[in-house]
C-alpha cells in the first residue's frame, strides 16, 4: 500500500481525556479514532492489526472444531427474562421501538441455548462447540482506558455443549491449551497466564487469562511455581494461598483480562429447559461450557505492552505490514526520481514476492515526518532509500526494537536476507 | 468439512410466516435461524456464502483504491442532530442510556463525514474514498422477505470526497463498473439494471441496481434499447420516458434493489462545515457520494432467484461449498465400510488438490436423506460414492442444476475431469 493514498494522517497531540498508553499511540498513529467514550472507529492500518488478531482466534478455534457462526446483536427482551438477566446483567443496553422492548447483545447465552436447542435431540448430537466473531455492547459506567474497556466492542465467544461434566472437562483443558496457543502466536504467551476467578452459583472457580501490564485494571496474585494467579476477588476465599500447590508465596500483579473460560453447567440449559436424551433412554440437562477472547481489548493490550517513547511496536503476527519502505526526498530532483524509481522497483519486487508493504512515498512529507510515522506506526522492518544507499546500490535495513540497522546491497540476495532479519524479530 | 460435524440439520417444516422462498429456503437447508422479525443468525452454511459475498465486494471496492475501515454502529445523538436525520430518519433505532441519547447505526454519513474532515485540509488530501463492510440497524416497519429486508442487516457503505462535480462525477462513473463487476462476479450481472431513482434536494437522479425478481418490492420500467430502468417513484415526473433515449417502450418489473449510488454533493459536508482550501487558496466545500451494496440482501435475492422444487442453486461465486461428496449407506457393513474408506480417500485428495468439500459422512441418514439435503443445499457439484460406483471404481458426478450425472472412473484423472464439468455449471 502507498502512504501517499492513506486519507489518515498522524496527530501531535490527541484529545487530552485519552489518558492511557494504549490509546495515546493508536490515535496519534492514526490507527483509530474516537467516536464517543468507549466507541472507536478502527482506521485502515488498525483495521488490518484488529483482522489479523480476529483471524488468528479464528483459526485456532475451527482447529479445536468450532463451527462459525455469527449472531445478532439486536435480541429480544424476552430471551433475558427467561434467563433472569434483562433486570441483572450489569451494563445491558436496552432499548424500546413500535411497542417491542430489545437488548444490545453483551454476550449471547441467551440466543445460543435456544438455538442449540432447535438442533439438539439425543446424545448423539452432542457434542458441539460454535462461536462467532462479532460485535459487543455494554454499557461501561467507565471506558477510559482507550481499546481496553470498550463500550462497542469485538468478541469472540464459543459455546460448548456436552452430555455430562466429565465431557466438559475434557474440552475445557483441551480449550485451555488452545487458549495458550492463542496468546504464544499474539506475542504475549510469557506474561499471560490462567487465572482462578470466581464461578459463580454454578462452578467453584471460571478462569480468566490475565496479562501482566502495569496499566491493568485487574489485581491478581501470581504463584511462581505453578506458573497461575488467583484473581483478588477470591484471594481471601483461599486464604491467599495457591489453589494447585497450596504455597503462600504469591506476587501481587496488575494485569489486563484478555480471556474467560466458564464452566455454565445448567445455568442457561436449566432456564431454557434445554435437554437431551441420554443412551439409556433418560432426559437429562445439557452440560454447557462458554469461552471468550476480546481481539478488541487485544489490540488495545498489544499496544499497552509493546511500545517505546517513539511509539507502537507490533507483534510480527499482528503488525498492519511487514516492510515499511521509506522513499527519502531530496533537493535535487533529479536524485528525488531516482530514489523514486528504485523504491518503485523494491516495492513493486518485495509486494510480488509476498511481502506485505507500506511504502511511505510522499513527496510533500519531510523526511524527518517519515521516520517519525515510521517509528510511531511500528512496523517491524523499516526499509530507507535515500541519496546515500542509492549511490551505493543499497538500502538501510533496521527492526522496528532495535538501535542500529544496516546497509544490504540491492541484489538477488536481498530478499533472503531481508528475511533473515525478519526472523529475528523478537516480538 | 463433515457433515456429521455440524450441529444444524436440515429442517422439514419452518414457521408459518414465513412466506417469502428465500426465508423458506434458508431456513430449510439451516443456512440462518431467525431470531425474530427482520433478525438472523448465519449458521455455518450461511455465513461462508456471506462472508464469500462480502469478499468478492470487498475485492472490487479495494480495486477501485477504497480504503476499508470499520465505524461504531452506536452513535450520539448529536451528530444527527447536526445533519436533521434525528427526527426525520426513516427506521432509525434510538436509545437512551445514563442520560445519553444515541442511534444505532443505519447509515453512516453522520460518522465519515467528520471522520474525513478531521484530516482533509486542502486539495492535495482529495479524491478519498472509503469504505466498510458493517452490520445496519433500521426498524423497518414490515419485515417479512427474509433477508431482502432486515431489521439487522450487513452493508457495503463506501463514500467518496472531492474538490469539485466534476471530480464526482468522474468516480461516480467508475463506481458504476466496479458494480457492474459486482453484480457479474455473483451471477446476477444480466439481470441487474442501473435504474434511475429520486436524487432528493442536492442531485436530480440517484440510481439504483434492481435485480428482477418476480418476488420484488420494487417496481421499475425497463428500457431495453438502453438497458436501464426508472424506478416506480419517479416514472411520472419523466412522462412515462427513458431518460437516455426518451423512448416510451418500457417495461414494467418487479425488483430488488441490490444496491445504490447516491451524488451527495455539499448536503453532508455542508451541514457538517466541511471545507479545504483550493490550488487558488479559496476555500470550499467538500464534494460528496455514497454507494451501498448489502451483502445480506444479496444472498436473500440469489436464493431467491436460483432454486428450484428441490432447493437452493447457489452460483458458483457464492456456493458453500463446491463439491458435496455423498457417502452412501448399505445393509451390508463390510460394504458400508468400504464406502466410507474410499469417500475417505476421495475427501482428502480433493480437498489437498484445493477443492471446497462438503462431505456427508454421516452414518444415521438414509440415502435418500442425503440425496434430500444434497438438492436443498444446493453446492454446484455432487459426488455419490455407493455400491454400485464402488463395485465399478468409479464416483457418479452431477451438476447441481442439471437432471442427469455422469459415472466418471477414480483415477488420476477425475480432478481434472471434475474441473472440466465444474466450469460448464452456468450458474
Amino acid at each position: 500500500m502507498k502512504q501517499s493514498k492513506l486519507f489518515v494522517k498522524s496527530r501531535k497531540e490527541v484529545q487530552s481525556e485519552e489518558t492511557s498508553i494504549n490509546a495515546q499511540l493508536l490515535l496519534k498513529a492514526g490507527f483509530v479514532d474516537k467516536l464517543m467514550a468507549g466507541v472507536y472507529t478502527y482506521l485502515p492500518l488498525g483495521l488490518r492489526v484488529l483482522d489479523k488478531i480476529k483471524n488468528i482466534v479464528r483459526e485456532e478455534m475451527n482447529k479445536a472444531g468450532g463451527q462459525e457462526i455469527l449472531m445478532p446483536a439486536l435480541t429480544p427482551k424476552e430471551i433475558w427474562v427467561q434467563t433472569n438477566r434483562w433486570e441483572n446483567f450489569d451494563a445491558l443496553f436496552k432499548l424500546e421501538s413500535n411497542n417491542h422492548e430489545y437488548a444490545l447483545g453483551a454476550t449471547h447465552e441467551e440466543v445460543v441455548t435456544p438455538l442449540l436447542q432447535k438442533f439438539t435431540f439425543s446424545y448423539k448430537d452432542l457434542p458441539q462447540a460454535v462461536y462467532q466473531i462479532q460485535t459487543k455492547f455494554r454499557n461501561e459506567a467507565r471506558s477510559k482506558s482507550g481499546l481496553l474497556r470498550g463500550r462497542e466492542f469485538s468478541m469472540k465467544d464459543m459455546y460448548s455443549f456436552h452430555t455430562d461434566e466429565e465431557d466438559l472437562n475434557r474440552y475445557y483443558a483441551e480449550m485451555e491449551k488452545v487458549y495458550e496457543k492463542v496468546w504464544e502466536r499474539l506475542g504475549i504467551g510469557h506474561i499471560t497466564v490462567k487465572t482462578y476467578a470466581s464461578g459463580g452459583a454454578f462452578s467453584k472457580y471460571s478462569h480468566e487469562y490475565q496479562t501482566f501490564a502495569p496499566v491493568g485494571e485487574d489485581l491478581v496474585y501470581y504463584c511462581p511455581k505453578c506458573k497461575v494467579a488467583i484473581n483478588k476477588e477470591i484471594i481471601e476465599d483461599l486464604e491467599h494461598a495457591c489453589p494447585e500447590c497450596h504455597g503462600k508465596d504469591l506476587e501481587e500483579k496488575t494485569s489486563i483480562e484478555v480471556g474467560n473460560i466458564f464452566k455454565l453447567m445448567t445455568k442457561f440449559s436449566g432456564a431454557c429447559n434445554f435437554n437431551y436424551t441420554a443412551a439409556d433412554g433418560s432426559v437429562k440437562p445439557v452440560i454447557m461450557g462458554c469461552y471468550g477472547i476480546g481481539p478488541s481489548r487485544l489490540m488495545g493490550t498489544l499496544a499497552e505492552i509493546y511500545n517505546d517513547a517513539n511509539g507502537l511496536i507490533w507483534p510480527k503476527a499482528v503488525a498492519p505490514f511487514q516492510i515499511h519502505l521509506l522513499s527519502l526526498g531530496d533537493r535535487d530532483e533529479s536524485v528525488q526520481n531516482e530514489i523514486m524509481s528504485a523504491a518503485q522497483k523494491l516495492y513493486e519486487q518485495l509486494t510480488a514476492a509476498g511481502w506485505e508493504v507500506l511504502w511511505d512515498d510522499r513527496v510533500q512529507a519531510s523526511n524527518g515526518e517519515k521516520f517519525k510515522d515510521s517509528d510511531l506506526f511500528g512496523i517491524p522492518l523499516r526499509l530507507v532509500l535515500g541519496k546515500q544507499s542509492l549511490q551505493a546500490q543499497s538500502v538501510e535495513v533496521k527492526l522496528r526494537n532495535q538501535e542500529n540497522g544496516e546497509s544490504l546491497p540491492i541484489s538477488e540476495d536481498l530478499e533472503k536476507k531481508l528475511k533473515e532479519i525478519y526472523n529475528n524479530y523478537a516480538v
